[in-house]
């Protein structure tokens, strides 16, 4: 599994010719880490007298953050698989027309499993983007700039999924497919570029 | 050392109220991504027939990014060294004047160092995001969204360095290391959004 190995065996590979991991497996990443500093704030403020007030919320901004956080790392191995899944279609044998038939019909439903990974994740950044607000207002304020990085982290993991769906919407024939899944993106990243510089201002007026 | 630990035990610690990883590790992690994913278009196109063109270009981009994720790695461990300094330093005893003293400009002296880390980050970043319109333009076109990836992922972790510089700067007392500080800051965030976005849309004209 790939979040087991070492941070920078993962950066090796990353970083090399090697077909896994890639760039969806890297925006899995961002998100992960931007759902753990959301984490860490509330790790950092439950149990404090200071912050006894706003116990609740925060408990329930961690478990949601905590799920999150686990979700990222699934679909972090998530697209290791799917990439497998297309490569292996796109070397189905294709002599005879009904081989051809079949490799095309492997390739597009590998390419639309391909495609729900990294719109899986871009729901899961939106998600991490809507606690930091509430994070920020009420979390412990020495840890308030970890929200912001968090909040940077997960934008970014959004607008690079977004690039991932894309990219595979290239190669799906079925318009009406391409069509609903454009149009689920375009609500998911909608204002979230403006939701992230709001938590930005909030973060550095508490600082 | 942190960036020998499996990604899961990273980010396990990272999402805990344990003192280190904090936000300045993950921005280093963050723009680290960011330089694999360069390094990872490069190693993806020197080499390659098709490219044979841009070859010298492209090992040119691929010898810096390389460079530069190593730099890095280097800082995400740093961060936590000059963290360890600053609580070190505030754990000094002040019942005497001249403990008193003696603490003080140890704290100072740590948070010159704790604000250096992430300000040599922020201009590892701005490096990072400038090798990437020259990768988006010759860089193997099959992986030039993992470019677009890496601008993400290095002007995210730009703007959380930026976070820390900030967090540290506002417990210094040295007005003039303040005031050439937030200079730099400012230089080196100046335009950086607008050349990811710049990127980002060449980025998408190949897709």
């Amino acid at each position: 599994m790939l979040s087991k190995k070492p941070i920078v065996t993962f950066l090796d590979e990353l970083a090399s010719s090697a077909p896994a991991p890639g760039g969806g497996s890297a925006a899995a990443l961002l998100a992960a880490i931007g759902a753990a500093l959301v984490s860490m704030v509330g790790s950092l403020t439950v149990g404090k007298a200071k912050y006894a007030d706003v116990q609740e919320d925060i408990q329930r901004i961690l478990d949601h953050s905590e799920a999150l956080r686990h979700k990222c790392i699934d679909l972090l191995e998530s697209d290791v698989s799917a990439y497998t899944q297309v490569t292996k279609a796109y070397k189905m044998p294709r002599e005879t027309e009904e081989q051809k038939g079949a490799r095309s019909a492997a390739i597009q439903e590998a390419l639309k499993y391909a495609t729900a990974v990294p719109m899986d994740l871009a729901e899961t950044c939106v998600e991490i983007l809507k606690l930091c607000p509430e994070c920020a207002e009420k979390g412990n304020v020495r840890a308030v700039s970890d929200v912001g990085v968090g909040a940077l982290a997960a934008e970014a993991a959004l607008r690079a999924a977004a690039l991932n769906v894309l990219i595979n919407l290239g190669s799906i024939k079925d318009e009406g497919f391409c069509r609903r899944e454009h149009a689920r993106l375009e609500s998911l990243l909608s204002g979230k570029a403006q939701l992230k510089e709001e938590i930005l201002k909030d973060v550095e007026a508490r600082l």
